[in-house]
């Protein structure tokens, strides 16, 4: 075992932590390519509008509750109340609620939350340090580069063994935010790194329940803590990307950093990410596309569907066949489930999902007549959706760029509706659409505290 | 992917969750064999006496001037001071400062240290129970039973591969003695046992750094807040430990059930906890103690030493094998050093360890005539050791009972004076004393707060 008490291996130009390390201490957006400023700032609309409206679920009542009193006194808010915690603890707040609906944002070849645990980090960071608009911009860029290029060396392996990813790359990401805003110095920022690596963890076991949230939630929160304890003075690992028994050498020893050391800095991962349509797990995306323009064909007559076969990628098959969810949470994850309201309803939007019954008997009956087809040459992108009637007539659709993907992306306005939307479950419209008004300028924001101020108005519905 | 939207596994009879949360729910006393409490006291003692003295370390006050600001009002005691926290962040603080001496126990066929995060969490909610010692002592045997039993799946794959073992089996067993002390029914305690599952983390690059204290605080945090969280009814993975991309699953696919099975509730293995006499790793103990009993020999020379030849377990020498310690924390494990010290002083206790300087030049001098040898026919707990003088003469150790070993226990006597030694680095001598004589009717204390109490007296040396 090497033994490292300096930073000798931290300070060589190849190594990981050392590339990391000045990425984060020279400010990511240095290098970043026009355009970057708007991915970041849809990012975040998106997070803030998923975190708001998740806020009002009643699993985030019961975690609360007990954050409410393991937590420290007021820094940073609460996101869908008036309530402020210590800043960690208001980041894993934040980032259990904005995982609630599944509607946060997805970056599909790593299958990261991007978002959920950086945002929550950097926001609650930024409103205790009252932090420009544009620090937060920044810093969500930082962390989002962070922890994707790490996805992308730990994908699909890791992912497959069983890791939530966002929440074992989240922290990384989380940590990598928030020395940004803290402007810790290249040692102090190698440092937190590694106390961000040694907290990662998350079971993909929690997926289809409330456990998930509580794995993103912790991932900003350890984030934050790394940063603050590395501020403090504490000593960890000089070089926990490069080190025996480090973060990549136990959570995937066969990973390959040709791509990492090659793009970090270079090709800018956040435009990559995907922002949703539907309420639902990504992979299903396609499918549902491909059901709603089918559903708007000509002819097209729901009661008369005698069989769909629905071809997608392995892992889609994997991550989405459950014919019979018995949950919303879980309905979130059923591909049948989804496709059978794209097919009923035209449509899977969040109020379709939220007020369906998932034992709808027309609903089970039609998910019955799905076949799921795995098929290894089509991308997690995409779906082929066949439609066949009594009649004999068959329908047939092929969906290639899935709505809300980099290559098809959610339009503005899609985006504002999305946000109109989701706000107003909590929200007055008014109050949400100042909000929204003030997003869209963040990077002339002069203290982010002013903006979270907005999302606290004395307008709550409730 | 099974998709477990109940408690079928849990409840099956064959299934490894439902055998946890039986043993927990049902009172792991039970079928405890006599002397069972004997273990478990003495245990609590070494703990209480290691968090105490650990406590005036400086890695101690960085952290709580991190942990003061994210914590909750006063539900539980930091030790070492006057300073009341929620009882998760007492926890973290407590279980920090138990390790940071490496003075804690060691179950050594698993190499985690037992107490570190169980009592850590079994005090903390204990004392904002205002529980009794009885309840007390029966939490902490549940939690290291539960612990130690997952830590023989786990051991010795999940270690090679760079885990840190105390902080992934010990989130487990502190969750375990907080749901024992919270009298949660099974499906909460094995929703809890999953929230805990899901925090486990902690690499072993942390090892020779402030990190390691980090990773056991952590742990007992976790396991306080997984439990506090299926208490509010937080949702997870109904059984964790049987589902696929659930703890074992991930962490160790190989592992071998059969003796948890068979063992859980029948075999206690805390009656298998070593007990340190000296403060640094335990695989160096036997070679200390061989290196102590040659310095006592008749002619023992020490500065007529030409070689010294240290035959060791092949894992003794990966862990310890460091000719050049640059700090007290990283000489804590070398095998060199203390070598070194135990022929030079014949002592290797913790004043030994305190006082000298790594890079003494007598030391330095004598530790480069060591030859370590990697012998596949020893335990990790034996050591031969052959010092060759420059006259020509040799004298030879075998130690296979090394001192704190269950073969060979540290004697009350022994455990009193390290005691008196490392709570009087803090405190007054008659208020440690008074401390011990309290935690010695432990079974009988109607209020761990008033125990508790004690180790907040007014007459605190600084």
């Amino acid at each position: 075992m090497a033994l490292l008490e300096d930073f000798t291996i931290t300070n060589s130009t190849d190594s990981l932590t050392g590339r990391f390390a000045d990425f984060i201490v020279g400010g990511a957006r240095a290098n970043a390519p026009d355009g970057t400023d708007r991915h970041v700032l849809r990012a975040f609309i998106n997070w803030l509008c998923c975190t708001i409206g998740g806020s009002r679920d009643e699993s985030v009542s019961r975690m609360l509750a007990v954050i409410g009193v393991v937590a420290g006194a007021g820094q940073a808010t609460v996101l869908g109340g008036n309530r402020k915690l210590d800043m960690a603890h208001a980041a894993f707040a934040n980032g259990f609620a904005s995982n609630v609906l599944d509607f946060d944002d997805m970056h599909v070849p790593t299958l990261i939350h991007p978002t959920g645990p950086v945002v929550a980090a950097a926001l609650s960071v930024a409103e205790a340090q009252e932090d420009t608009g544009r620090a937060l911009m920044d810093a969500i860029l930082t962390g989002i580069e962070v922890e994707l290029h790490i996805g992308r060396c730990l994908f699909p392996d890791h992912y497959d063994r069983g890791w939530h990813i966002t929440a074992t790359a989240g922290v990384v990401g989380a940590a990598a935010a928030a020395c940004a805003l803290m402007r810790l110095n290249r040692e102090q920022t190698a440092r937190a790194l590694a106390m961000a690596a040694t907290q990662a963890g998350g079971l993909r076991a929690m997926l289809p329940n409330e456990g998930k949230n509580l794995n993103v939630g912790k991932a900003a929160q350890g984030g934050i803590m790394a940063a603050l304890l590395a501020r403090q003075g504490l000593s960890s690992a000089p070089a926990i990307f490069d080190e025996p028994f480090g973060f990549f050498s136990v959570f995937e020893p066969r990973a390959d950093f040709r791509e990492l050391l090659q793009d970090l800095g270079r090709r800018y991962l956040v435009s990559e990410i995907s922002l949703k349509p539907y309420p639902c797990g990504v992979v299903i995306h396609p499918v549902i596309d491909a059901c709603i323009n089918i559903s708007r064909r000509s002819g097209f007559e729901c009661g008369a569907i005698r069989s769909v076969d629905i071809h997608v990628h392995p892992r889609t098959a994997v991550l989405a066949e459950k014919p019979d969810p018995g949950s919303l949470i879980t309905s979130r994850f059923s591909l049948h489930h989804a496709a059978a309201l794209a097919l009923t309803f035209g449509a899977a939007d969040f109020e379709t999902f939220e007020r369906t019954d998932v034992a709808d008997p027309g609903l089970v009956a039609l998910r019955k007549r799905f076949v799921i087809h795995r098929s290894d040459d089509m991308t997690a992108a995409q779906a082929k959706v066949i439609v066949a009637f009594d009649g004999g007539e068959k329908i047939t659709e092929h969906v290639t760029k899935a709505t809300g993907s980099p290559e098809n992306p959610l339009s503005d306005e899609h985006l504002e509706r999305k946000f109109a939307q989701l706000c107003g479950l909590v929200m007055a419209p008014a109050a949400a659409e100042a909000l929204l008004a003030q997003c869209q300028v963040l990077h002339e924001v002069r203290d982010v505290g002013d903006l979270v101020k907005m999302a606290m108005v004395s307008s709550w519905k409730r």
